[in-house]
């Protein structure tokens, strides 16, 4: 039973499929394994066994009945505890949220039980999706941070709890902690998956992402989450699982990038960097930005706090609030409406020198974190991240880079709205990583 | 020759088209009627009656040359002077930009010469737009303000010197001088008419709008103007002209409205409108707003200084502009992001308000303005205008009413998106008045 525990999503979805696999098998395999590491890991801010059997025995009900069965049929899907779940609790890991219990699903929940997928439980979130480290440790050695945010979906990707957990991202919250906790990292182009019914941090950077073992599985997750809310701007529609799976037609290029805050990481980092670039030879090509970009992260900060004073205000007043969350309140709560405005003015100007790069390659290819994870009294710094946040571009972090025996990322990102070709390209260098190790 | 300056758009248009008339005939008309009467209003901020008779001639070549022609062609409109016109100036009503002449034109104006419109110069705006008056003066008593900031627009139509003109509201700057100069004054949903290229005062409300002499004209300029920017949510096409000269299938349905402010208001126009009400017996019932609406008009002016402080930045560093403009500049720099945000949510909230209204009826009916003209000193007030700018929905007054010997416009406000039905319904009460007063 613990095999299937460890296998691909896309695995699990095709054997669920068939028939050759339960959905209960599936279920159970998952509950015994949270159980075995739950305790060391703390992954989940709610977890009930009886909850995932209900659902899979009413998922295998449905497929013997000749019914069609949706994308995701019998696949495991962890929530984090930000995004709202119908008669389930979603605390937003803030002790004034305790017992809170929505009434109706958010939209990306409604779409993953339309799809058949198997709801394990909520994941563990920092206090209100912002710095305030929750209970979750790092399954690659339980004395460092697993990241955050979405600390807890990260983690049990990585502790084999569940092949796919879905997050969030304001900053750095998706790519980050999947770079520490060794799994991928998905954040789409900004508004690809609807935001309906998620904490609201900062509405003009708050993004939806995904955890899977790999790209292909961000692909078949997305296939699902992605597509406008009502009343939104239609997006490409995503055909993702097939264009990762026809794979890319010509070897990737990937415009080699040394970011904005460079100077601060761990020099191993820059080093496994170097060397990922050397034996990627012709398909690499170093890149620079302008000096503008070293402003971008004070930008992104200011509509993050600014927009986080706004949304979170309520919970300001009811008090209890962590430092660091009330710090950027405060901040928040001075800024002025003109550097407000002037700073959502930034995303413009910074895509458009972005997108001269896209034109030259795949992908840009830089770090996913300053280093490995540190130590669990912060989530680690996002200084890679927040950028790519702010101007709205798909990035996803590989698992593929190893300094002190801890896991990091390679960070692709893509053209915005090229999503599909940036997991195509994420999915390659997986591949490719793994055949030179083999050799 | 002076006749022809007392026609209608349409009819002008439909006698250029099948060649009755040439657009060199259409220009003097125009050209001798701004000369005679503009010395006494001032509507023009640029005029040269060369400029317009070099376009009458090349356009009379187009007809003649069989090529087809476009839906204004030969027909002369005014654009106020905060619309970038390609080698001629765009002064923006302020000292610092004297002699600034853009070196592309307007969306709008792009369309408008593409559609054969013959540009007869530049009106008068207040100062960037503001409240600062202009040199116009109200052609109906010039003791008396036109309005603002599209002074200039309102006058030139009022006073014979052109049927149509193009003009900008980011509180009441299209119904309020057209209102007071007896004019029609159309605001179009908000961004139905693109703003690539017009002066930037507070995108958030800034919208483009036009003074024709009826609701049918406006119908004819909007179906040339109308159409998303590329890159732009599209709206539904316009076939408003068709709309509005089929007519209305049934007689409309007004929802009378004491708007926020209407305590302010002249006695005469309160009553002028219980008047009007009692005339059209049925089709009017009596609607109320919530207490909250009371509020708009304080949201409306965050939103405005907020931005207004951003976008005029360099403004106010140059220096000289008006006390009344500095002063809003300087509201604008101390608004917190926080409020400004809170602010951008409320139009969501009042138009849920405004929809079940909508629902009901075929359009909103309530003044334009307080009252007739004031004196010169200011443009008057925009307290009935303001309202609508913040929700986004058409508005559109008609010159329908009298009190002391001035004009003063009836209001109508329609749903979002619906303003051909809007134009229609407007040209219905337009139309139902003149029969009224010829019985």
């Amino acid at each position: 039973m613990a095999d299937l525990a460890a296998l691909s999503a896309l695995d699990l979805r095709d054997r669920l499929a068939v028939g050759t696999l339960s959905a209960v098998d599936v279920a159970e395999a998952h509950i015994a394994r949270i159980e075995a590491v739950e305790p060391q890991i703390g992954a989940w801010a709610w977890f009930d066994a009886d909850f995932v059997r209900k659902q899979a025995v009413a998922l295998d009900k449905l497929r013997k009945s000749g019914q069609p069965i949706g994308a995701l049929h019998g696949v495991p899907v962890g929530l984090k505890d930000v995004i709202d779940t119908m008669r389930i609790p979603t605390e937003n890991g803030v002790a004034s949220d305790a017992g809170r219990v929505p009434r109706s699903d958010a939209l990306l929940v409604e779409r993953l039980k339309a799809a058949g997928a198997l709801i394990l439980g909520k994941t563990v979130t920092t206090e209100l999706a912002f710095m305030e480290p929750g209970k979750t440790r790092n399954p690659h050695n339980v004395g460092r941070t697993p990241g955050g945010s979405s600390s807890g979906s990260a983690a049990a990707v990585a502790a084999g709890m569940t092949p796919l957990a879905i997050g969030t991202q304001t900053g750095g919250s998706v790519v980050r902690p999947a770079s520490f906790c060794g799994v991928t990292g998905f954040k789409p182009t900004f508004a690809a998956i609807p935001t309906h019914g998620v904490l609201q941090q900062s509405p003009s950077l708050d993004t939806v992402g995904v955890f899977p073992r790999d790209p292909r599985d961000a692909a078949l997750l997305c296939d699902v989450l992605f597509g406008p809310a009502e009343g939104d701007t239609p997006l490409p529609p995503p055909a993702m699982l097939t264009t990762v799976t026809k794979g890319a037609p010509l070897k990737p290029i990937f415009a080699v990038l040394t970011p904005p805050g460079a100077d601060r990481a761990h020099p191993d980092t820059l080093a496994a960097i170097g060397e990922l670039s050397e034996a990627l030879g012709e398909q690499c090509f170093p890149v620079e930005l302008p000096a503008i970009f070293a402003e971008a992260e004070t930008v992104r900060r200011r509509i993050n706090f600014a927009e986080m004073a706004r949304c979170y205000h309520a919970y300001a007043e009811r008090g209890g609030l962590a430092q660091v969350t009330q710090d950027a309140i405060a901040e928040g709560n001075t800024t002025l409406a003109r550097d407000y405005i002037a700073a959502l003015d930034w995303p413009k100007v910074l895509n458009a020198v972005l997108d001269e790069i896209f034109a030259r390659c795949d992908a840009i290819l830089c770090p996913a974190a300053l280093g490995p994870a540190p130590g669990p009294e912060t989530t680690g710094d996002a200084i890679f991240n927040g950028l790519w946040t702010l101007c709205g571009t798909p990035a996803v972090t590989v698992p593929v880079l190893h300094v002190e025996d801890m896991p990091l990322g390679v960070q692709l990102i893509g053209a915005r709205g090229n999503d599909a070709r940036l997991l195509r390209t994420a999915q390659w260098l997986y591949d490719w990583i793994e055949t030179e190790d083999d050799a």
